[in-house]
């Protein structure tokens, strides 16, 4: 159960913002950041506690039949192998600003070493092929969904307030698109983009394949839960559940790009309270992405061309959550500091 | 004399960046940033060293007759002592990344103590009136450009590579909203924002005023160095010089917000080489930042509805910046990462 977050504090975090040393509104979306991570916490001073970066990796049956990326499937278990390694942009963006990272095998088709990172809750060696059959079963979906929450609780446990979510899978783009083509009632056309560097004709295949898969598939889809089973893969499953858990236990949620968000599209359509919780952490190259966020109707913090995908955006736009944070607990107001205010 | 940044090195540093393990371009303005401050620095391993920002102050004589803000003068020494103190937002966003923090006293209508932070070069006790006379004579002029390279030149020589402007000056959007319409050929209407915060009559008036501070001067007006005068302030001139010593020493320059872009697009009229050594960090809420952007044909990292000046932009993107390094430097190459290439 999802509870709405304090609204009473708004008011009260709005009067904490106005009496700092500077124009009323002057520091603009971080002010916005402020309150929310404040009326989540349900205080004044919120404080940002062992922040969390999950990259959820898994691979889609898709890949194998049809071609809808222009990278091979073994990509996935390579880069898996590269974040346990260190040496990623995510690791970088990590070790930049001292995210925690934390990978997730949630059905890479390969095996994984052990490794201090890594979280093993793999479902099963990719999803099916879903141009030929759903992407999952009933109870690989559950699995998948209790294993996100759990990963949660046990990073919540461990004293963090404050999680970023990060995707790895060749081909999930296009499990994304088709997602998103279910909550938002668009076209598939208007979902596909290139993903991770498909030229025109790429992209042309990509949508004549997936307008099939739809075809396939939407007369049987009725719920949210149809629509992962229908489409995959075991990392947005997970990443869904991941996210209704950390709602659930009134942590900070960062979102990343388009993969992410489509998570959270599925997550949404199960608890629209959900949203409360969330930060936006940067609008992506890839094409829908923008849709998707006007759908839900929120503004990301950066927009940068970025679309890596691995929980990048969140990295890099973590340290102006932290900004707003410390220039609420920390700068002084008109009166400690003798400024006069305006006239 | 300042120097075109190295062309050369461009398609090397694209090409060890399009080695790196992530779809070519994946990283957007990242990238971008990562190619400019290599060809900047002419190296495949650019290093940001010693990162500083200098809130450059001083006061406007206009301020003292005409309504033109919604502070008092005295303000822009109480937020001097407010950063000296260290309990402004620039101070709390300076911390959080490291940054050395400078204040110039570039004619701020009052003392200041000694302090480690504060740099004086006072060329008077605020500007003239502009709404009856030039706002500095050509001496004073020639003082503040002269300060701004010799500050430039002392901060070089202790190790940084790469600095950010800010300013502190009630009033200063007013200069700032003259020197805009000069150099972009624009009418003062649009040109003129709210500054600090006035409600709409405040801004027809601020209009009002500045239409008939153009009317005394603009005949005058030949050069760059004339606008400067007449319309001042002296913190403007004064990062108008700095930022031209900073190019001449091939330094990074990071640029905040409206007023420290009206100083830029002075410095741009002496010398258009400068732009290719300036990151610009944020688009500013003061409405005519936009156009002078796009006057200068750039587009800002942030854009997050900030108006506060002191620099505070330019410290807010840093982090941003320094990612961009950091992945450059530090990411595997697909070789060394042994994951496959695209198809």
């Amino acid at each position: 159960m999802i509870t709405s977050v304090s609204k009473k504090l708004i008011k009260s975090l709005q009067e904490k913002i106005d009496n700092k040393t500077k124009p009323v509104g002057s520091l603009g979306v971080l002010e916005d950041i402020a309150k929310q991570i404040g009326a989540i916490q349900n205080t004044l001073t919120p404080i940002i506690a062992k922040p969390t970066i999950i990259v959820f990796a898994g691979d889609h049956g898709i890949v194998n039949s049809k071609p809808i990326s222009s990278y091979p499937q073994v990509v996935t278990q390579q880069m898996v192998l590269n974040f346990l390694s260190g040496s990623a942009a995510i690791n970088v963006f990590c070790d930049q600003h001292n995210i925690n990272l934390k990978v997730v095998d949630a059905g890479v088709n390969g095996e994984l070493p052990d490794n201090s990172k890594l979280l093993k809750h793999k479902i099963n060696l990719g999803t099916q092929d879903y141009s030929a059959t759903k992407a999952m079963s009933s109870d690989e979906y559950q699995l998948a969904l209790t294993a996100g929450k759990k990963i949660i609780r046990k990073i919540y446990s461990s004293g963090t307030n404050i999680v970023g979510l990060g995707e790895m899978g060749i081909g999930n783009t296009s499990s994304a698109s088709l997602l998103m083509s279910y909550f938002t009632k668009t076209s598939i056309e208007e979902c596909v983009g290139k993903g991770t560097g498909l030229d025109n004709s790429g992209v042309s295949n990509k949508i004549r394949i997936l307008n099939d898969v739809y075809n396939l598939h939407h007369n049987t889809i009725e719920t949210a839960k149809d629509a992962l089973i229908s489409y995959g893969g075991f990392e947005i499953v997970m990443m869904c559940g991941a996210m209704l858990e950390a709602a659930t236990l009134q942590m900070t949620i960062l979102i990343d790009g388009f993969i992410v968000t489509a998570a959270l599209l599925a997550a949404h359509a199960l608890d629209n309270k959900i949203i409360e919780y969330c930060i936006f952490s940067h609008t992506s190259g890839e094409q829908g992405h923008e849709k998707m966020l006007s759908f839900l109707g929120v503004k990301p913090i950066l927009n940068l061309g970025m679309r890596l995908g691995e929980g990048s955006g969140v990295a890099v736009a973590f340290p102006i959550i932290v900004s707003a944070i410390e220039f609420l607990n920390k700068m002084a107001t008109f009166k400690s500091a003798n400024v006069s205010e305006s006239e």
